[in-house]
């Protein structure tokens, strides 16, 4: 029986706080206003294309890749989809951490590939030495890392990538521009790295569902091969339209990653002052637990007040809830009643 | 080694006359226009529906279903491939016609399943007494079929599922909107049959990627089950908004697929005054061959001349060339060049 993913819970039954799914609190660039007011409806009785051609040049152009290392997809979770597919044939075992996105087990289930599953330090940091001894195909490995939000610094990730030549590394950095230590760079360097990335959190577009890896041109023909082999079109062309304009708003995509980077810090020291234990992060969202308090009921008692955080009823980390760094008032509201819960 | 699906050419070298990929001549409903007016695209920071509720209690209407009967995908090849994943574990093979969507058996061999083939007769209809016989865990059956067009009366479907309760019969009826004998009615008696439909081809909206499957609420569930191991949100926010929209315009709908079938039966006459064999067709395109030039050399000569009609170079069609119905001006283009060709 296959355990399939659990998403974070979409509510409808009243106004909430969504703090719960790692969603933007800013919305998409406002050149979006000027594509929609003028979109050719008429170009939908037409099929994409079936490469994202248009989308892959600019994300190739803002990557400082070559539109053959690109590979667009219907979301972050197709293109790690395609990945497993395309490179984990089942005679040897997936690696990744215990705690980690949810979906590389599910995945492993899937393929039928076992799972060599490596546990995390003690301070919530990857045990890349110890995944690197492991016997499998290759790993994946989300950084910063779900639900923790803690990240690890490119040198580390060269230094791991260098020592397992054999194996595929494939970096999943769907937070990365929360961070700024991206492996993209190293896809020139190492055959054996694939790098996956999103419009999903930084540039606010989780509602469009387009995500990509860069890598090596043969990495990318084996996914786009494996995308053949599945569903012609996964991008379509309101999809790629959409992105295109995305990328090309660079400033707006500063200035909304800074303001989450600003707020998440903020938040952290109001948690660690409300006696939370809070890893620090580097993505757009919080791990924060070991209170006064038990999570679960910090988690229930907030929704309740309509703030949604996320919480799971699972070993290792039941004591923690993640909470998606929001807008400031947002901030303001979550501390005001976390205080009134923990008093 | 995987064999992907080849599409049809999407050329750009020059303005081609399109009817090589099945799309529709006319533009989408012209509601859309006001739906991309108004669009609010702050809602893309937030993740669509995971279960594209709206969408699929608007089709559950237009269909006469219950919401439960209703799965949507990223195009009807991911439903299709979804189904295949829930449907069929390899344990006995999947049943289908040597000449039909070649998508099916790039699936087989994706998920490792053998296909049993089951030969056309020679008029090109679907041998559904042969295929009764033959040992499966279920069928893949296209109707109308694709590439000959040909189409299977509602009666004879439902003998073919009555006939074959244990096994399930997924009927692929992406073209049905040209026929009108829909087994949409039939998923009420027979537990045994999803069909899957597409917005891509009557709904002139291949550029938007959306498709459906309709069935009983427990075979709903095994596709839902499937996709959470897969990607959570297939269908993004501005697919589900248009997509019901188009649903809405069923005037506009039912007008456009009137006029493609006109346009097809009048093409058909004048391609048999040519010479051509073309099957009676229940979809928005003609399968034509069997002429005095080669369907290989028609194929060439017609790109020659700015027209895309789609061949394949392959065993039993390689005589053939199918044509997409198009505008009456495009059919007048097309007869043309092929009265010049003929010539």
């Amino acid at each position: 029986m296959l355990t399939p993913y659990t998403a974070g819970e979409q509510l409808k039954d009243k106004r909430y706080i969504k703090l719960n799914t790692n969603e933007n609190p800013y919305p998409p660039s406002p050149r979006l206003k000027d594509l929609f007011g003028a979109f050719d409806e008429s170009v939908l009785k037409f099929y994409p294309a079936p490469d994202a051609g248009v989308l892959r040049e600019q994300i190739a152009l803002c990557e400082g890749v070559g539109k053959e290392n690109v590979f667009c997809g219907n979301g972050s979770d197709e293109v790690l989809f395609l990945s497993f597919a395309a490179f984990f044939d089942g005679t040897r075992p997936v690696c990744f951490a215990d705690i980690t996105y949810t979906f590389y087990e599910v995945y492993a289930k899937f393929f039928g590939v076992t799972a060599n599953v490596v546990p995390l330090n003690g301070d919530f940091t990857v045990n890349l030495s110890e995944m690197a001894e492991r016997d499998c195909a290759g790993y994946f490995i989300a950084n910063p890392n779900a639900p923790t939000g803690v990240g690890i610094p490119l040198n580390e990730m060269e230094r791991f990538i260098a020592s397992v030549p054999e194996k595929i590394v494939i970096a999943d950095e769907a937070y990365m521009d929360f961070y700024g230590e991206s492996c993209v760079p190293l896809t020139k360097k190492y055959e054996n790295l694939l790098v996956v990335k999103t419009f999903s959190k930084s540039y606010s577009l989780a509602g469009i569902r387009c995500g990509y890896a860069v890598g090596n041109a043969a990495l990318v023909r084996g996914l786009f091969n494996m995308k053949d082999c599945m569903n012609s079109y996964p991008v379509d062309a309101v999809c790629e339209a959409v992105c295109v304009q995305a990328l090309l708003d660079r400033e707006y995509h500063e200035k909304t990653v800074a303001l989450v980077v600003s707020e998440r810090e903020r938040l952290r020291r109001e948690l660690l002052a409300l006696g939370f234990t809070v890893p620090e992060s580097k993505a757009n969202f919080l791990f924060a637990g070991r209170a006064p308090v038990s999570a679960r009921e910090i988690y229930l008692r907030l929704k309740e007040e309509g703030v949604l955080v996320r919480f799971w009823d699972k070993p290792l980390i039941s004591d923690f809830c993640r909470i998606t760094v929001g807008t400031r008032e947002e901030t303001d509201v979550l501390l005001k009643k976390l205080k009134k819960i923990l008093t």
